[in-house]
């Protein structure tokens, strides 16, 4: 089938409106994308049956296919070549049915996070998976790549809440595992091989998602700490006196603290120098009981030497202050520039000394560098923003060495959240043995056997 | 390689204590099993190297293996047959490294739940899954089977509980995913192979289990309901006050209250008759905070009509009494003899009329048997108790057609927690679409491509 023949049969199962061409796929992408974007063919499929379609159509043609969401992961796993197809999955995009009495939602994968998150508003749930791209972001991307986000401590990952999804493989073939039970043991959890996969495996198009009662109370407090000691020590002494109701413990080095709250900057909240802060939120049903409650456990770390120091906001617009001091990433974006971020993971024991060790290294090499550090201690994440001074493509590796060499003794890993993509492929045997590697490499082949599946992302197939 | 130089060949892996033959096997197992034990030969490995090894002669030599935990499951997933090799796994029983700072433990996989929980307890810290079988289940088999019990609302199944395992696969590589750590997406997830595959897909010998804060504060209830729509009006009613306490909600029908309260037995509890009882546990970190919430939350239920009687016990002996009400099931297979177990999960809105179907059909068929009800509503679990009054082959076969087959058009699920194992696979079907099932056999010859472990079991390869 020639070129023009294989548009033809695309524009034959998507519809004139679901076939873009040349410059009508650019012109899609503002500039501050991440991702290359090459290809200049895109289907935007209106139902199951037309990414089935498209997929059989392309496995049949050797044709490779890059599905695409939201585009803002941060590591290339979208990125496109000029000879891929993009299936863009924005037009599947519908709540099909809110089952308020088992607390479920079924969704096609094109809804952006946050249009899911406000149609739930009246209906005193929550679905509480929650991170920086809510406005753009696809629950189908956020399975995808097993999106996490800040309150994973309590609610876990996509993948916790992730409860059926419907996916097509490459040869076209659906596969409907839309289960709606918490328990359900009938047979291999197939759904567990596409979350995460990052479009490797499959396209996922329809979910089953998990919700939550609305909670009716918020509790948050800044807090400052001597050492990383107290850090750990705090995060068990919170959980064990909030338990089911702590909701973040999120982590912020005295450089990241210090960029936000630099001169003409956000208000420091704290004062005084302290190695580590410490922005911890709980949820609850009634602020009457959890309100104090929240305000003696703080009160209790002070007194037992735990925390130096703390602030609890009183007002919608403190607590907005307070976040704000974690959330902002201009300040270090523009102080750190040229910037790099990374996304690992380690026990919680190991982040000390793996803060200290990833210093070092970076010191010895660029004694002028910045280096910063911030994340979600309760989930063993530590985000990490890196200026080095220098934008040359050997300069960004060295810093990726740096970061990245020191998780391989401690069983780090190199993505806590933001997948492999093509942006971390290289290092990937740092976290994964090559018995696993083989093992995803024999998967991909079972699953996707002419590798049309978004090529290349994750890991190279060998051989 | 003849059956002597094969039994010699594993000898010498395993060692002299590790190989047992003939009346040594059968004579180690009590009657009660389900299972039958047809084999007679076993190896009792103590290392993952001696596992590999094993396993990789099988493979050569085309030997079934059926791998062996506590052997308390409910669906004949370690049946042998006369030519199987039993691999026990009964001496790889160490708990490894217990990390409170990450709240981790890694254990291997012989390890007795029990012996795990009873570990831990010094350390304020919990390993939540529970279930009836916690004196011999063993963690390898929790994982393998993806266990589920009583306290899921809260904690999860044992899928969300394993963070890392170690497996051996059909042809002897040991694949290591040992991760620590709540958040890691590089690359594939492939620990979810081998949970709840009930080891058809590897060996699990090693496991990093999450560990949570110990709740200091218990508080329980037994209520009357007047009606099913009750039952799922209190569940939110429940969840959305005391949100991330709950942590178990489990509802009698009268049928199996009746029998578990008739004369000569427990004490009634609550006096008058009602459809439907419930029994509601929360745990907590304050009682002082969580006790007269817990009561003013069940009085506010009773005020708004949602349950029309509750008893809340007092001490530590009136709360057993009241979960006896519900873990004794000693009266119910005594009068319902010959007695057939069932365990399906489905949405709970479905689940009233589910139960109506199933009844009305068993009624039909058998105008004198008995059926009753109970189950992890909020997880959208029922276990059905069943007497039709014969034991015949066909009369059971018949009774599972009854229960089964309505499951079908709600989207149920024919096993909730227990797995297929050999009882449930003929009815597989009902439950998983024929592309999921064509996906799991494609797992299985990819995986595992001579078919040695534990072969029949799930469902049966075509072709």
């Amino acid at each position: 089938m020639d070129r023009t023949d294989f548009i033809d049969r695309l524009r034959q199962i998507v519809g004139e409106r679901g076939l873009l061409e040349g410059d009508e796929v650019s012109s899609r992408y503002p500039g501050y994308f991440m991702e290359k974007v090459e290809s200049r063919l895109m289907v935007r499929p209106a139902s199951t049956d037309e990414v089935s379609e498209v997929l059989r159509l392309c496995n049949e043609q050797d044709q490779s296919v890059v599905t695409q969401g939201g585009m803002s992961g941060w590591v290339r796993a979208t990125q496109t070549e000029a000879d891929d197809l993009i299936l863009s999955m924005e037009r599947m995009n519908g709540i099909e049915e809110l089952d308020t009495v088992n607390r479920t939602v079924v969704v096609q994968a094109g809804v952006v996070l946050q249009s899911l998150q406000e149609s739930l508003e009246e209906q005193g749930l929550i679905f509480p998976l929650d991170l920086g791209g809510r406005g753009s972001c696809q629950v189908g991307g956020n399975a995808a790549t097993n999106a996490g986000g800040i309150r994973v401590i309590r609610y876990g990952m996509m993948r916790s809440l992730v409860l059926g999804l419907e996916a097509v493989m490459a040869d076209g073939t659906v596969i409907s595992s839309m289960n709606k039970m918490l328990k359900n043991n009938s047979g291999y959890d197939i759904k567990q091989l596409f979350l995460g996969s990052e479009g490797t495996l499959g396209v996922i198009t329809r979910l089953v998602l998990r919700l939550f009662e609305q909670p009716s109370s918020e509790n948050a407090a800044m807090v400052a700490l001597r050492d990383f000691d107290s850090v750990a020590r705090f995060l068990r002494f919170m959980d064990s006196r909030l338990g089911g109701k702590l909701s973040a413990f999120e982590v912020l080095d005295a450089s990241f603290y210090g960029i936000n709250t630099g001169p003409g900057r956000e208000r420091p909240p704290i004062e005084g120098d302290y190695p580590f802060y410490v922005i911890t939120e709980a949820l609850g049903f009634d602020s009457t009981i959890d309100d104090p409650q929240f305000e003696r456990v703080l009160m209790a770390a002070l007194e037992e030497g735990i925390i130096a120091d703390a602030v609890v906001p009183k007002s919608q617009t403190e607590r907005h202050a307070i976040w704000q001091l974690r959330e902002n990433l201009e300040h270090v974006v523009s102080d750190l520039q040229p910037f790099q971020a990374f996304d690992v993971s380690m026990p919680v024991g190991d982040m000390e000394s793996y803060m200290q060790a990833v210093t070092a290294r970076f010191k010895a090499s660029w004694p002028d560098g910045k280096l910063c550090f911030l994340g979600h201690v309760g989930d063993g994440n530590l985000h990490i923003a890196v200026g080095c001074g220098s934008n040359a493509a050997g300069a960004r590796r060295e810093v990726e060495h740096c970061v990245y060499e020191p998780l391989a003794s401690i069983g780090g890993s190199i993505s806590a959240e933001h997948g492999i993509g093509l942006e971390k492929k290289d290092f990937l045997s740092l976290s994964r043995t090559r018995e696993e590697l083989e093992l995803m490499q024999l998967l991909k082949r079972c699953m996707d056997p002419r590798g049309i599946l978004n090529p290349g992302k994750v890991f190279d197939l060998t051989r």
